[in-house]
């Protein structure tokens, strides 16, 4: 069996699984976020019935519109806020306790390896960098799994992707996964697992390794999974008491591809608009003007993605034609950026720093683009319209790519400020 | 003459003006805002004048919906910039040089002294602190000053308001101008020049000055002045080149009225909903649970307003029922907490620290508030849904209570917690 089948045979109480086969599961966690959890809480009460199937396994994260950007979110917030005390729901997270969920359940070790996690958020195939089966779907299917604690799966065909060779300078997972969907496609995957191996992911950090699996729906993937290894168990140590339970593809697990690449070959990658698949190394790029970058998300809203464009800020001054916004993805994050002086660093160099926001990257708020202004941003999707006026344009690239182009004000490599 | 007609008639070039007086004026700066802008550019445009008065007069600060809340706010801030670039206005804020307008344009050295500014924006009187003769007006009035580089006054009445004794612990500017308008209400200075004098504003931080001439227009007044002193004066060679201009007020000047109050007496204020007048002592207030607090904005967004909060917030956690946003108004504001170790504070203490924004004084964006939510703010308004939903209460207090009441849950006195 593939990871992906290990996970859900195992969840399921089965000996063996195979691709196609619809199967009954139990799920360890099923969140929503302040835009799909008031769906599920109307549809939850609609069932009549008086209590969540368990509590503590139910996360809500009010990260869209925080700060509330308008009464509309205020009161999806409040509708929230009342079910949760309801309900005692132990994980609920809004105001100055909240991040952007798929940075935050990591961090709070509500994830291990092993899990299955449904969420009312696309983005939810995060955690299979740890080797967890995590998905997204609706809020309807979110809403039946809060009552019987199940939910149904057909198992997916796994695709297993095979990174090699060494990198290049300033070539990161959010390179590599760029390139990926470049390749294969915005459908490449489509309810396809996608199984991240070679001694390429292996040196990857924790957090290049989340921005990978996040953006596995990108490609249209079920899931992005990463196998556990000493960095990843090192890591859910770290944050959480629960035990983690590992799972690795057999070795005559079966396929429907296998895709190698030479990472040697790869160069920083930039999206162009409208969509993650429309890749070009930055060499291609040429002389693209800008007017706002973002740095941040679910993708790339975690300390190490600071860390580079603290690197690429130190010293310098934004571009006064552009727009820097940092947004550290969760409380924790931005307080390690306060202590590691990358605050210090983006507020002399002229950025702006949010809290803890999904904000810009789904055109909630909090750096909305006016016609015909570009974007670089680190986020996932630079579908029309995505951050703003269906006339802007977003740029997907990686935070040192984003960072450089905030200085130079146009799409650039470090490279081309010396670094 | 009283200081707000010695500066009048300085300027309009008259040896003696009185009140109820029509007079030409020329004026120092002419200052919109993202709202206002867009207004007073159209009307510029249709007069079909090439160029403004003077690109160094005018300034533009882009600071209500920054970082852009949605698409219009955006759109608006696109419009500004091209008639910034257009005009060649050199003193145009957005992004990350951009603060909140009144507190920015002290800090940048734009206001001295024996000024006459004009503000599409009504909190434009807060410069009345550094004995600027300084008023909102209407955007037809504002691009007829950009055009001609005059205005016209009706010369107001001057209200002399006099604060005498020691101030009592935690109790600031901001609570002897609540106290004030509380006395006389919100139109107690209709159409009125207010000049505060007396031993307790000598001894106020600028800081707190401006806090008290900020709201002056709360009271319906015309202007909110303090003659320049030593504190002035060093204020503004810190901050500017230019040359200030000191005015007094002559002793035999009339006054419509001299009120004095006895600060001894005066406890931390707090206004009610919806009125700033509505304000009661801080021992009078009861157990009011909140949501929210907000400290920042043009009243309450300086350094000084941040040092409070910080003190209190020191070793303390938020309330977990309360979102505490802190504001710095300006990035000077923000990267000298950042040295202080203030934002450090407020992100320990589980506060969310917003960039330099108006947003939720004036219902904007960064922190709106749901049905029957309530929020302690030190901004300037507490207008039947101001912050929001029609249903939730607004409280003005200072930085102090404000601070006290987001580690409390209700709203509540500094000395609550032992301080």
């Amino acid at each position: 069996m593939t990871l992906a089948e290990k996970i859900l045979a195992a969840k399921a109480g089965l000996p063996f699984v195979e691709p196609g086969q619809l199967i009954d599961c139990p799920v360890d966690l099923a969140l929503a976020n302040d835009i799909t959890a008031p769906i599920a809480i109307k549809i939850f009460r609609e069932a009549g019935i008086p209590k969540v199937f368990d509590r503590t396994k139910i996360v809500l994260v009010m990260d869209h519109f925080t700060p509330n950007k308008d009464i509309q979110s205020a009161e999806q917030v409040r509708f929230c806020r009342e079910f949760a005390r309801e309900q005692g729901i132990i994980h609920y997270y809004e105001g100055g306790n909240c991040g952007i969920e798929h940075v935050l359940l990591p961090e709070e070790g509500l994830v291990v390896p092993g899990d299955v996690v449904i969420g009312a958020d696309s983005h939810t195939c995060t955690y299979g960098a740890l080797g967890a089966f995590a998905t997204g779907m609706g809020s309807t299917d979110l809403a039946a799994a809060w009552i019987t604690g199940r939910t149904w799966f057909r198992v997916p065909e796994t695709i297993k992707f095979a990174y090699k060779g060494e990198l290049r300078p300033w070539v990161t997972g959010k390179d590599l996964i760029l390139y990926t969907i470049g390749q294969i496609g915005v459908d490449g995957a489509l309810y396809k697992a996608m199984e991240f191996t070679g001694e390429v992911i292996k040196r990857l950090s924790m957090a290049e390794r989340f921005t990978m699996s996040n953006m596995a729906i990108e490609a249209g993937a079920k899931v992005g999974l990463i196998a556990p290894d000493k960095k990843t168990l090192s890591y859910v140590r770290k944050h959480s008491k629960r035990e983690p339970v590992v799972f690795k593809a057999d070795r005559k697990a079966k396929y429907l591809e296998v895709i190698e690449y030479d990472c040697s070959k790869i160069e920083p990658q930039v999206a162009f608009p409208h969509l993650p698949s429309n890749t070009k190394p930055i060499s291609e790029v040429g002389h693209i003007d800008i007017d706002q970058v973002v740095i941040g998300s679910c993708t790339n809203g975690r300390i190490e993605d600071l860390a580079v464009a603290a690197k690429i800020f130190s010293g310098r001054k934004v571009n006064p034609n552009v727009r820097a916004i940092i947004i550290p993805g969760s409380p924790g994050v931005y307080k390690e950026a306060l202590r590691k002086k990358y605050i210090d660093i983006f507020a002399e160099a002229g950025a702006i720093i949010s809290p803890p926001t999904c904000g810009p990257c789904l055109g909630g708020h909090m750096g909305i683009l006016a016609k015909g202004e570009k974007a670089v941003s680190t986020t996932n999707r630079n579908f029309l319209g995505r951050m703003g006026h269906p006339e802007s344009e977003v740029y997907l690239a990686s935070p040192a790519v984003a960072a450089a182009s905030a200085i130079l004000g146009r799409i650039a490599s470090p490279e081309e400020l010396g670094l």
